[in-house]
């Protein structure tokens, strides 16, 4: 249920409301919107709550949607902007983060992360542990590539996105990185998504390659409820029939997810078509679309990448693209930060 | 194969180039392009022709790509541009085309033909033979709806784009409409393709729900290779697990066409997401994605209307789509008319 | 609607019966069952039979499942039992029908169409018209191949079912085909249905690769409401995201029709699998599975086969797996009948 | 790659073989099939191993499949069989495991647990973990349900087969289950492979409802290369557009499998289709596909089920499929033992 303040309710009013649901024993989250305040409480039914629709203060006592409780708008109308130090992703700037699948090496990351800062990059972007479908293949350089990240970042200034694999990892990349990011095939590790909806860090969380959008907001809800609310969802591809790209970007997803969530979205071209060919037209396609912003893969020498080469822009292709970004940023009503290396 | 023949080639070259292939019963097709000229030989091999190589104006002979001949880039590097009256498709333009589903009475296609053309539409779509999956739905107004298309582009001076379902009703729809549509149903409807490649109408051909992309490129392949080269190719969703949306939009595949064919590309968002609040957001990822148009479903009341009034814009909403449509049409490159009614 | 009669009505109620609905502008369509009639309405709602319930021999007026109505058991609960000859399919005998995807030569079709009898085959396939994804492809022997399957049914005895791609072929191949198949890419061809559902033929109608059950149905509804009520319903895989198998043979649509309609199911593991390796251990499951007959593709020499030879069978793998179908049809409770040859 | 040593190889020359790879620094794996031994060498390539050819006992070295090592037929071309206690799973027995999706209380599991036991179930299922997709479902009654497993074992001497969701919970779970079982949402959760990995009891790995045949493989390579070699697969149906079934079962896979792996494969229908009226159809089909087993739901009153209740079969039902199951595996070959309980 939701309990849906007046505009002109007090201080006092709220706390007399908060104050009756606690001695019920309920965990009331008050949401505080520029216009109402609106209190959430997970488990209880109209029937609890219809004396508190008559205390001071209160304009509605509400069920939340059936399914989606705080990833919802009903929950908080306003959309949700996510703050990683002077940077917010989910305003009126559209955010791009950029760098390679995987940290490979301290010169292959520090030329990246100043091309990345110089043509208006935001966040750096740089797999440490790999989740890789075979045994076999590279798992990343681990703890020496989260030191290399954080090193990248005391040079660039660019906060440092990266991925989380297992729940036991969650103290120590929590640790070294800004942004947390929940792969697509972690999507629905449930022990996982309670582990960093501990954590007080913005995650990044990756859509299932072949999971619904309704799954999707399913796995916030577990971050959200576990008291993570710096939560953005990024739309990476899903996996159908068609074999020409990798997997089929949804750019629906973004427009699907705007009008049922407050949650800033994302989108991961590199991932979803696979190819570097198609990778530039579809983040042009994703800031119109309506996207907050886009994290895509960029190598200083894609043809020598230890993994997903055959995706990633090279860093003149990338400042390229990123001056073709800004005019339909601005069409959009959204800011970019001019280029710092110009 | 191809013969491509040298920058400074001939008249007279060509001409004896030509000669020779007839001779031998091939049925030779040149391109001119702006600085060269391709021949296309649809059943030869590199043997047949290893002397014409030598000929003089010859620059080189090659293989077409194996799957694709005349829909290629190959085939033909420049863009095809569609000309439907004044009108060119494929090349600075962004062209919309846009009308209800179905033809439902001739007040209904007036009112939504004169506010297509005042907004800056540039085609008018309407469908008189609708293909519905079970034979109890309304079927279309046949014949009688043909003839309020052509009252309305009488009115509007729009050209028409309409449906054909089947080979026999080729020469009567082809009689009214100025854009001959093949749906995503009959995208494989080998006998339709045949029959609509002898035309020499312009042709929008839909991309099957359940087709992939090369799929489509080899459907095309029927149109051209029977002599109807006017081709525009239309991605209109695809069928995935996602419930969320009627079907997925594969944006990805523009890019991908892009690259492969000489084709333009059109795309409809409408029958794509399947539901109207999803439709402009998409308009405005396909002009950014470097579609060279949309279709899309827009009528007076979508509430009464006989089919697909879910997905159909009001024509106030198709109106304020027009106005956003333009700054990301400049953004890209791309010009859009003015609206004619302001 | 359906009016379901009384157990002991007599043939004078019904005939009162029909003779009320026909004055009232209805075309009631009756089903005669072992133990009831039911009559079909098509466009008629309750209150317009509110009268008929009370009539004598009238047991109950009630409304047909609100998607399927002729295909659906509750407008005829009984199976149907399509007849061909002295074939019953539907019945209690489990049907295989083999034989090449095209036909290519005399040789090779009654080379194949002996083996099938020998092994206990019952239905001689064959493709005379091939619709082929690319327009340079093989497209069929066409009449030629219609003349040769007529030689080897005249040697034989077996019945032949041959696919119609057109509607103005229908007329020529219905002269030589005992069993119209209409084919995957044209199941939602309706111009076709139209016509096939006018002829007294049996049919073989094939499931869309991206169809769901439903659009099966209604597509069959089409043929059963154009009057041809010999319909077969064929399972032949569905496009997914697997890459092992041509198609995913799903085997549950089987279970799923059997419990809406009252048609008989054909499963086509070739096509579906698109792998000799795979297709033995699918006809066996779909014989587990319920379905009342195979079709599956056979050949002298599949390596030397114009179309479709990874998938097909020798004659000797052929004849083993007829061997290996016998004790589980009959652990299902079918019959098959025993080999012509040994 | 693999050493593959001859038929009358002696122990003397294996065991020199083995020390010249080990004194290398390789971990050589041997598999003692019945008519040869083959060693399996992870990370050797031809050229480190071509004096090994000549090794006296030696037939041949060759590489491994490129993809699949220890779950390929090429290291082990003989049939694992997975031994639990008494019985064998891979062998000729077809084996029957079931209960209900997840353990509720004593009374609910016991019930099902006798008449698993009476029926001719050879293995127990039962949840005491549940991944669920929202936070606010029922997540199983965790260790207490453990303890009601282990009370039912003890009773029936069924063993039992249960879900293990997260890494931290290997130990606890291990100690009371028979087979570990790894579900679809964590079928590339490479931690958790990793942990089971090193675990020495059986496995049940669950396809991923989003999951490739290969993909699958690769994760039981996970398992195996962490020296757990006691793993069966599991086909439980993978996500595709059709909506009449919950997913769709992929039988094809079971054929695949077989030809690559020497792997049990096990089939669970009731997760598959997801209704209740279409599992004994599939579970029949399983046994003709050539799987080594099922995995299926009983309950007591699925009506009152806390999860899945719809997809349950009731214990008479339960009974009446196994005794329809006995004589297609027979057909197959196979055995199953009979009923306890009659």
């Amino acid at each position: 249920m939701i309990i849906v303040m007046k505009e002109n309710a007090t201080v006092a009013e709220l706390g007399r409301v908060l104050k009756v649901l606690e001695d019920r024993g309920f965990k009331p989250r008050p949401n505080h919107g520029a216009q109402r305040t609106v209190i959430g409480i997970m488990d209880a039914t109209g029937d609890d709550l219809s004396d508190v629709a008559d205390m001071p203060g209160v304009d509605q006592v509400a069920p939340l949607s059936s399914k989606f409780k705080m990833v919802s708008k009903d929950f908080k109308p306003e959309p949700t902007v996510v703050q990683v130090g002077d940077l917010k992703i989910g305003g009126s700037e559209f955010v791009v983060m950029a760098g390679p699948c995987g940290v490979e090496s301290t010169d292959q990351l520090l030329s990246t992360a100043r091309q990345v800062k110089a043509s208006g990059g935001r966040v750096l972007r740089g797999g440490a542990y790999k989740p890789r479908t075979s045994p076999y293949s590279f798992q990343g350089l681990r703890e020496e590539g989260l030191k290399i990240l954080a090193m990248a970042r005391q040079e660039t200034g660019l906060p440092i996105v990266t991925e989380i694999i297992s729940p036991e990892l969650v103290p120590l990349v929590a640790r070294y990185a800004d942004i947390l990011q929940i792969g697509a095939r972690n999507m629905q590790n449930y022990a996982l998504l309670e582990d960093v909806g501990k954590e007080r860090k913005p995650v990044l969380l990756k859509r299932g390659l072949m999971s619904t959008i309704e799954e999707m907001l399913l796995a916030a809800e577990y971050l959200m409820s576990g008291g993570n609310t710096q939560v953005m969802l990024c739309e990476r591809g899903i996996r159908t029939y068609e074999p020409a790209t990798r997997n089929t970007l949804d750019l629906s997803a973004v427009s699907v997810i705007k009008r049922v969530s407050h949650l800033p979205v994302i989108v991961d071209p590199s991932h979803a078509v696979g190819h570097v060919d198609y990778v530039a037209d579809m983040c042009r396609a994703s800031v119109a679309a309506g996207a907050d912003g886009i994290i895509i893969e960029t190598h200083p020498d894609p043809s020598k990448a230890l993994s997903d080469g055959q995706q990633s822009l090279t860093l003149e292709a990338f400042d390229e693209l990123m001056v073709s970004l800004r005019p339909i940023a601005n069409a959009m009503g959204r800011t970019m930060i001019e280029p710092v290396g110009k």
